[in-house]
C-alpha cells in the first residue's frame, strides 16, 4: 500500500496574536512543524500544540528559526555557524521538552523560513543546523528539499534525511521550485492541487511549468497553513488521497499514539 | 565525613554583555545555577557554561525566571499558572538541551530573582513552577528556601526537595533571611562568610542578627558570583571548609563525571 | 451643536500578526490610540497606522504599555517609577516620530490594559507616566477614566486631562465599570450600545445594570477596535450619532487636516 | 584656531549590563553616539547617558542599528528599505524624546556597527536610513566615513554630512581602513594614538600602513568607548590636542550649554 506523509507549520502565532487555523489543519496533517519561539510560537502556544499534536496522533517537528519575531524568521540574519548551532538547540530543547509534558517527543527538524533556504543552498549553515540536531538527539529525522546541502549534512552526520516535496507550488523542468517572484509559482485551485499531489505520491512525478515531465520523490508533501484556504486544500488533498487507497501516516511517528 | 554543597548563580550575561567572573567562580563551587534565557543567558552563553561546567565536574541547575531580560528576573511579571508552567516547561527543555550537547545533564531547578521570591511564599505560583518540573522530567530535585512553598509543592509531587542557606545574608532569630533593605542584610567580609558557612555545615546553625543561635540546616550553600568580591568570597568559602574536612561535593551531580 | 470624539485601539499587530480590521475602524473613530511598541506595534506598523490616520483627520494618541509583547500587556509589571517615566519617555518618542513623519502630530496619551488599570487606580505609578508626558511635550492631553489618579496627575502637571466613556461596557449605580468577570459586563448589540453613546453624549446619563440612572460626563468614547463586531458597532454608534446631529470630531485635532 | 569633535559610542549597556567606563569617556569627549534600543541601551540608560551629556555640554548623536540586542548590532540583518526607513524612525523618535526629558537635543545620527558598515557600502540602504533622518528632522548632520554613500546620501537629502576618522586605526594608501582581520589594524598605544591623532587635526593625514602619507580629513575623531584602556586613550588624545592648542568642540553642539 502506497504511503505519504503531509506536513504543515503549526503554532506560528505569538501572545495574542494567532495565523491560520490550526486545530482545522491539524485534523487533516500527519507531521507538525511547530514553531520554536524564535520565528513564532510563545510558550503557552508550543505547549498548546503539541498538545493538540499528540491528541490526534500527528507527528512532532521542531520547526527551528532565525531569532526574529519581527520578521517571523524571513530575514536572513548574519549568525555564525556557533551562534546558529546554540540557538539551534536552544529552541530543539524548548520543543523536546513541550512534546514530553504532551505525552509526546520530537521525532524531526525542519527549519524555518530565511533559514530553510540559507541552509538548503550554504553547506556551512547547513552544517551548523545539523551538527545541533545530531549533537542533542542522534535519532531525529531532518526535513528539507531534495538534494539540498541539509539532506546532504544530515546523511553525513547519519541522521535520516527525508525529501519534501510542495504541494502548492509549481516546479522548473529541472526539479527545482519555481521562484516566487514568477506568476504561476504559487497553485491556488484545491483540486488542482490534489490532483497533483497524488501523482507525486503514486507516480513520482509532476508536470513541470513548460509542460514537461519531472521526478518528484519525496517522503512528505508540505501543505501550508497559513494561506487563506490552507483548510480547503489540506482537506482536498486528503480526502483525495484517501478515496484513491494512499495511507496518510507520519513518517517519523511519535512514541504516543492515541 | 561531612559534606556540603556551594551553588552559584551563573551564565548571567546575555550577547556582549557579561555579568561576574563565571569560569573562576566555577572552579570553587559544585553546582552552578544557569540562566536559561529568560533573565540572561542566550544560547551560546548558556551552551558555554554548561560545558564549562561539565568540564569542572560542576552540576548543572536550570535557573529559571519570569522572562524579562531588562529587569534582569527582579520584577514580579503577573503571569497566569498555566504561562508559567508552560514558561518553566520551555526554559527547562532549553537548558536540558544544552547540558546533553556539552556531556552532562541538568540534575535540578532552582528559580531565580522575583520568581524565587514569589514562589517560595506563594503556593499557587510555587505549584505552577513545581508541576512543570515534574511534567519534564521527575527525577530533577527543587533547590529553594527552607520552609518554602516551593520545597513543600516538591515534596507534594515526590520531587526530591534540597534546602539552601545563604552564605552572605544575616538571618533573623526565625530563621528568615534579614531583608536587603535594612542595614547588615548582607556581610562582606569573605573570613567572616567563610566561618559562618563552617559553622553552618557543621553545626547546623548561625548566629542571628540578635546574637541569638538560629539553626540553619542545608544542603547547599548559596555563593552569589556576581557581586564585586564574589570570587574572593567563595575562595575564603572553599578553603576554610577544605581545610576543616569538609568535603564540597553537588547534592545532585550528573551522569558525567569529568 | 453637540460634539464627540470616539477614540479606538489601533496599531495592534506586531511583525506578520495583526489585530482588528483598522483600516475599516480608521475610517469610524476620531481619535486612535496607536500601540508604541510595548504591547504590540513594530515600527512598520506605527508608521503605517500613523499614516493612515493622518490621511482620514484621524487624531493621533501614544498608545503606552508595558513592555511585554508575549503579554499584551495585560499582565502588570513591577516596574519602578523611574523605569516607568523612561519607558514612557521612549514610547512617546517613537511616536511622536512616526507621526511627524507621517505628516501629524501626536496630541494625546493614552495607557494601555493593565497600564491603564494600575496608573488610573496608583497615584505613584499614575505620576510617573504623566510626569514623562509632561516632561516631553505639556501640550499633550492625557485620556483616562473620570475621576482616576491618571487624570489627577495631569491636572496637577497642568496636562489637559480627557475623560472618557465607555460604548460597550455595563455601569454600576456609581459610575464605575461593571467588572469583566460578572455576566452582562460587556455589551454586544450594536443597536443598543449605540442608544447607550447617544444618551451618553446629549443627556451625560447611562442606565446603570441595577436599572438605575447614573451620571457618565466623558470627552470621549472608547469603541474596542479588537473584537469581533467592532467594526459594526462603530459604523452603528457613528451613523446614528450623525443622524441625531451629533459632530464627531477629535478631543485634540493634530495640525494637519487632510 | 584649529578645533575638532571627538565622538565615542556611550550608553551601550542594558538592564543590570553595562559596557565600558561611560561616565570617565563623557568627561573626555565632545559627542556622544548613543545607543537607541536597538543593539543595546534601554530606555532608563538612554535617559540617563543623555542627561550625563547635557550636563558635560556634549552633543547628543543617535546611534541607531539594526534591531539585534543578541548580537550587539554587529550582524547584517535583511531588512527591506521601508523597515530600516520605520525602525531609524522609530530609534531616532525615542532617542529626541529622551534627550528633550534631558534638557538637551540630538542634532546628529551616527550609524553602529554592521548598519555603519552596509550603509557607508550600500546606496539603497544608505538612503533608507538618511531618508529616516531627513523625514524627522531635516537639521540633522549624519556622521560617517568620508566618501561613504552615507554621505552621499545625506548631501542628496540635504542634510549636513560629517566625516569621522578613526583613533585607533591603521589606514591603507587609499584612506581606507586596514580590516580588522589583518596584523596591526587596530592600535594600542595611547600616545602613538594621540600622536595620529593630532596629526590628522593638524596636518589632514596619517602615516599608511605601507609608510606613505595618506590624506584624512574628518571633522570627528572616533575614540572608542568600550575597550579596555578607551578611557586612557581618550584622555591622551585630549591632552595632547589641548597641549597643542587645538580646541575641542562638539561639531554640532545641541541648543543647550550647562
Amino acid at each position: 500500500m502506497t504511503t505519504i506523509d503531509l506536513n504543515s507549520d503549526l503554532g506560528e502565532g505569538y501572545g495574542v496574536w494567532t495565523a491560520g487555523d490550526d486545530w482545522a489543519v491539524l485534523d487533516l496533517v500527519t507531521s507538525a512543524n511547530i514553531a520554536c519561539g524564535a520565528h513564532a510560537g510563545d510558550p503557552t502556544i508550543m505547549l498548546a500544540t503539541a498538545r493538540a499534536a499528540v491528541a490526534r496522533g500527528v507527528a512532532i517537528g521542531a520547526h527551528v528559526a532565525y531569532r526574529d519575531l519581527a520578521g517571523f524568521g524571513r530575514r536572513p540574519v548574519h549568525v555564525t555557524p556557533d551562534e546558529l548551532h546554540a540557538d539551534v538547540v536552544h529552541q530543539l530543547g524548548a520543543m523536546a521538552a513541550a512534546a514530553t509534558v504532551a505525552g509526546g517527543r520530537v521525532t524531526y527538524v525542519k527549519p524555518h523560513g530565511a533559514l530553510y533556504n540559507t541552509a538548503c543552498a550554504d553547506p556551512v549553515q547547513a552544517e551548523a543546523v545539523v551538527r545541533a540536531v545530531a549533537d542533542v538527539d542522534p535519532s531525529l529525522a531532518v526535513l528539507a528539499l531534495p538534494g539540498s546541502e541539509l539532506l546532504a549534512a544530515a546523511e553525513h552526520h547519519g541522521l535520516r534525511p527525508v525529501a519534501e516535496a510542495f504541494a502548492d507550488r509549481a516546479y522548473e523542468p529541472d526539479g527545482s521550485l519555481v521562484s516566487r517572484s514568477r506568476p504561476g509559482a504559487v497553485l491556488h485551485d484545491p483540486d488542482e492541487v490534489a490532483a497533483r499531489v497524488l501523482r507525486m505520491v503514486t507516480d513520482g512525478t509532476a508536470i513541470a511549468v513548460d509542460g514537461s515531465e519531472v521526478r518528484v520523490a519525496a517522503e512528505s508533501v508540505c501543505v501550508h497553513g497559513d494561506s487563506p484556504g490552507a483548510v480547503a486544500m489540506a482537506r482536498a488533498i486528503r480526502e483525495l488521497l484517501t478515496a484513491e487507497g494512499v495511507e496518510l501516516t507520519p513518517f517519523a511517528p511519535g512514541a504516543t499514539t492515541p
